[in-house]
């Protein structure tokens, strides 16, 4: 059972977790119906919670990050937002109190598909109820009241974590003071619901996805791989592979020849970065947290955005939107910015120039860690 | 072995088919490499010749259309280009002998790899030779030949159509007047070769395409919806699909229930479409003509961009290009003019700003009729 338990859940030597002790005796309650009796989620943390709780972050992550967002002295290794998080960096482990859970539905250590439903002892797979962008935002409450934490300072997040944070805010006005929102939406259009959908039906169409009864020793790694790829084409600028990869071709020593078989570096490029990704995820879980953001929208917070954002009490949020985002456009954040101001929110909004598209804020601390590091300074002095 | 044959060759009424008898002894020879014995052209025309043979317009496809340009007296269903083409119409057959091919490679009616290869009397499959642009250049060369033409008034071409109009121009540079390039490429760059390389790897990993040895029973059907969904999601733009769908949902009656199924129009808008296109389109040929675009780089006709643009003789150019078009975006547009006139070719650039994407030459009959009707009017006063 243990080896099984195990099989879609990836944890780093600083995983901690912890089953949520206070959800009640209905469990946990899901936004779109079902519920949840039990709920583990896996974090990791950097600095010290203050005497009076006050200086809590919660990072909410994209789809893909574990909760390993930086380093520390139980893993070494760089997080997946390395620049960002430490003593002295934008988010200064110094000053605050910072936590990052792997998302409910994910498969890094927090429960989801690949976790082993308790009241059935077998894997939930596709049967795990439906998790939506609120669940997520519910979730990190729980947690940050299991850590101490009654009112965050802050909830920071990008991509789905944006989402994610602009959601908790909504549902917990009163216990929340900051919140940093970059690249998210206040819904998903229809180019991108395509986009995700199409992924989606990509995996779905592998044979070896078998309705998500898939065993470890038979993932649809084809559809994962097809799917990863289209994902890292929505993530990143044109410009930016322009001059990366122009139209270098791959060595005469890595062609194998066969017609139609790799032979722009483009091409190397998406196999190697797919290869890396699909052992190590969880095919439901991406569909799950794919569709996740396809169903978020503001506007079923109340009858219009307006209306969603309006619950909203922070002293200040930062929204962040990057030129190049093809998937998530500047457009869409300077919508939240000027929703958020014209609903009496004190908001910085700032359009990074960035040539790293919808994964700018992943690579381009140049850009993003002064934005980072000036409302989070501000907002504690 | 009558049904064999056809089975991937789509024709329609008005498809005359013209077996290329001005080839030598060799046959046709392939750009890359590799011969064809063989190679018959399936065309419709519209319009006269003139007596001089001086008034013809060839019109080059993309990757999918037919030689059905236009209705006629023997096919009154619209073409892929109904209003462009007609009397009167931008390209007037009044005064033009008007003639489109389907495609070499392609799979409605001339030879591709769907075809029958005469040395062996089985489906040439992937064994057909590589196919390039050029190539169909050449073959609407010959063709032309054949119809009686040796100089065009003028070539003209969207997209793939684009490049292969560019390319007469390039190969057969004494035997052509004007040159129409829309929404095409000097060369194609690493997000549309990323783009279309997935769609091909999608085809290729559908179990049915088996090497490209399928029987017309057992067609990667799976695969080329969800490649033809790719490419849908290419070809057209974010903000005419947000007034379009926004985030309508399929109503209730067509909702199967089934967790990750479709649920939002702008999916049902993509399975429609694509469903629409899988039975009429040979996998195979659509794995060679999107290769083909890949490949296609004006700088390997010369030393450079430059060097090779600088082979055209045509006495003007008309450039199109589309404000809303990611797969090949007008600055590629302007790219083609800039280099054009500097390199000594008279050339119009006009920058249509459509909501359509790559596909508005398809759609957009109020920007894009003056703008060719202007520029072929001038061509004869």
């Amino acid at each position: 059972m243990a080896d099984e338990e195990n099989a879609y859940s990836f944890t780093t030597k600083a995983t901690k977790q912890v089953t949520l002790g206070n959800l009640g005796a209905d469990g946990f309650k899901m936004w779109r119906g079902g519920r949840l009796s039990e709920v583990t989620l896996a974090y990791e943390s950097w600095g010290t919670l203050s005497d009076t709780a006050d200086n809590a972050i919660l990072i909410f992550t994209g789809l893909s990050p574990s909760a390993h967002a930086a380093s520390s002295a139980q893993d070494s290794s760089p997080g997946w937002w390395e620049y960002m998080i430490g003593p002295g960096k934008a988010i200064d482990t110094n000053q605050f109190y910072v936590v990052c859970a792997n998302t409910l539905g994910g498969c890094y250590g927090s429960t989801g598909p690949g976790s082993i439903n308790p009241d059935t002892d077998q894997l939930y797979g596709a049967e795990f109820p439906d998790v939506t962008v609120e669940d997520i935002a519910s979730s990190g409450y729980y947690l940050m009241r299991e850590l101490g934490v009654e009112k965050l300072h802050a909830a920071v997040g990008s991509s789905m974590g944006g989402m994610s944070s602009i959601a908790y805010a909504m549902q917990y006005p009163d216990d929340i003071e900051y919140l940093v929102s970059i690249s998210a939406a206040t819904q998903a259009l229809p180019l991108t619901i395509a986009l995700r959908s199409l992924q989606r039906e990509i995996i779905r169409s592998d044979p070896d996805w078998n309705e998500g009864r898939y065993t470890s020793d038979s993932k649809p790694l084809v559809g994962m791989s097809l799917a990863r790829k289209l994902g890292l084409v929505s993530y990143r600028a044109a410009d930016e592979w322009n001059s990366k990869f122009d139209r270098s071709r791959l060595p005469a020593e890595k062609l194998t020849g066969k017609r139609f078989e790799r032979e722009f570096e483009i091409e190397n490029y998406l196999e190697y970065n797919a290869q890396k990704f699909i052992n190590s995820f969880d095919p439901n879980s991406y569909l799950y947290l794919s569709r996740a953001m396809d169903w978020f929208d503001i506007a079923e917070h109340g009858e219009s955005i307006s209306d969603g954002l309006s619950k909203l009490k922070v002293n200040k949020a930062l929204v962040v939107g990057v030129t190049t985002d093809i998937l998530f456009p500047s457009r869409q954040q300077k919508e939240i910015a000027d929703v958020m101001r014209d609903t009496g929110t004190n908001v910085d909004y700032v359009e990074i120039d960035s040539v790293n598209g919808h994964d700018a804020f992943l690579i381009d601390d140049q850009h993003f860690s002064p934005v980072v590091k000036k409302f989070l300074n501000e907002s504690i002095t």
